[in-house]
């Protein structure tokens, strides 16, 4: 059973710590994690990454930063700031990769909110140049653009990486967010040609689906044909990690170890 | 004040019997009426329709049929024959148009559903021609792509319409479905330029949404840009009703008419 290019985002096991995180993903033999902010509250940050790295494990991002939008220049500056400290806790943990949920604020059109979302991550660009880090643009689900992302498609994603022009930025592409897009395919193999599939994230969509937040389904226990879109990835020539981020209640509430075996085996049998 | 362009559904006032609306809706001076089959459950329906006519209301649809998608042909057939029927009922209430929400079966592709959603609109559009009843085509928010609708942009409903070629096919454009599109202006720029928008439903996305299905807002209520969206459908040549569509437990549970003069005045703000 090779999980060498399995990872797992710290929210998806939420109840435990970054430690125990560590510890149980290290001893299942799962090649990387994705470390979540809140896990890092309060910790000395370069020492966590030393910690992952000694247990044997890949950091493949820090989740997460971006909400770049508001009404007020004061607001847009502070959020600058907070994802310039992003980077440097990114650099510090030694994640090659910040993922971005860009920010969408109620009232203000969308099209004006994506000017200030491309506004802001060229903002903080060089400086995630300088430290080394990759910047993600992460198309969110269009039922979230009234307040967590006016980035609703891959291709818009993609287009605002593009023209953003460093290779430094890329696109995340969740599976949870873009899998009903009928350009999906296509722009899955435009991301690919471009170079700029910078990560994968893997859920399911439930049905039905209880709550918008977090009912995320275990690969595989939904409907989102993961098979066709992770061979379509791999067309594209990703050959990064396959990383699994379920926002789930009833998962947290879930014995974790055993909740740990579930996302193994669901990741063997795709 | 001007409500003759006004249209409400009879589901935004669900616990009206269909003559309470009507005498209702009538007594407010609204001009439209668009009617929900279970309003008309054990009805003669043609009766149902001169009431309607002889209360001074003009009946602008009757919602919905659909549903074309399935894992097998009998039911794909079974489909199809209810939605012949769907189309002789709005013959017979007076409807020059029938709403098609159009499907999706949980765990098959997309893409298939899409070909059988267009299968069954080629199968049922002679009799739509026949009957003299328009067949619309929404477009369904994303979020109800697993179960509800494969057709989830307006650009695809479009798209669907001009394939199917006949001038009786058209879309109906519902802004809680498509207001986060980033293709959405041009779309309905495209729409009106071929003559296919056919019909225009109004409600509102609230922040936050706490039920997928049954949480809809009354129009400035939310988030959605309505004023830009409408003042982008008239410039389309749109020359039809505005109609009033919201799902929403808490406004079933107010007294209807003090929620029919809430509508209308958000109708007469808007």
């Amino acid at each position: 059973m090779d999980l060498s290019r399995l990872c797992i985002h710290t929210i998806t096991t939420r109840p435990w710590s970054l430690d125990v995180a560590i510890e149980q993903y290290s001893r299942a033999g799962i090649g990387g994690i994705s470390v979540w902010r809140q896990a890092l509250a309060g910790q000395d940050v370069r020492r966590a990454g030393e910690r992952i790295g000694n247990a044997g494990l890949q950091v493949v991002s820090l989740c997460r930063a971006g909400f770049f939008t508001s009404h007020t220049a004061a607001e847009r500056r502070q959020a600058i700031d907070g994802n310039l400290t992003a980077i440097d806790e990114a650099a510090a943990l030694g994640a090659p990769l910040l993922v971005l949920v860009c920010g969408a604020t109620p009232g203000q059109p969308l099209e004006l909110s994506r000017q200030q979302i491309e506004t802001g991550i060229a903002a903080i660009l060089p400086h995630a140049e300088s430290c080394g880090v990759r910047l993600g643009i992460e198309a969110l689900h269009p039922m979230y653009a009234a307040d967590r992302s006016a980035v609703n498609t891959l291709a818009q994603a993609i287009d605002m990486a593009q023209r953003l022009g460093s290779p430094q930025v890329g696109v995340v592409l969740d599976v949870y967010h873009v899998w009903w897009d009928p350009h999906l395919y296509d722009e899955i193999a435009r991301c690919g040609r471009l170079g700029r599939l910078f990560a994968v994230h893997l859920s399911d969509w439930k049905v039905p689906t209880t709550d918008m937040l977090n009912d995320r389904g275990l690969m595989g226990e939904g409907c989102i044909p993961l098979a066709a879109i992770c061979r379509a990835i791999q067309a594209a020539g990703f050959g990064g990690f396959y990383e699994v981020e379920i926002f789930s209640s009833t998962y947290w509430q879930m014995n974790q170890k055993q909740f740990l075996q579930h996302i193994i085996a669901a990741y063997t049998q795709l």
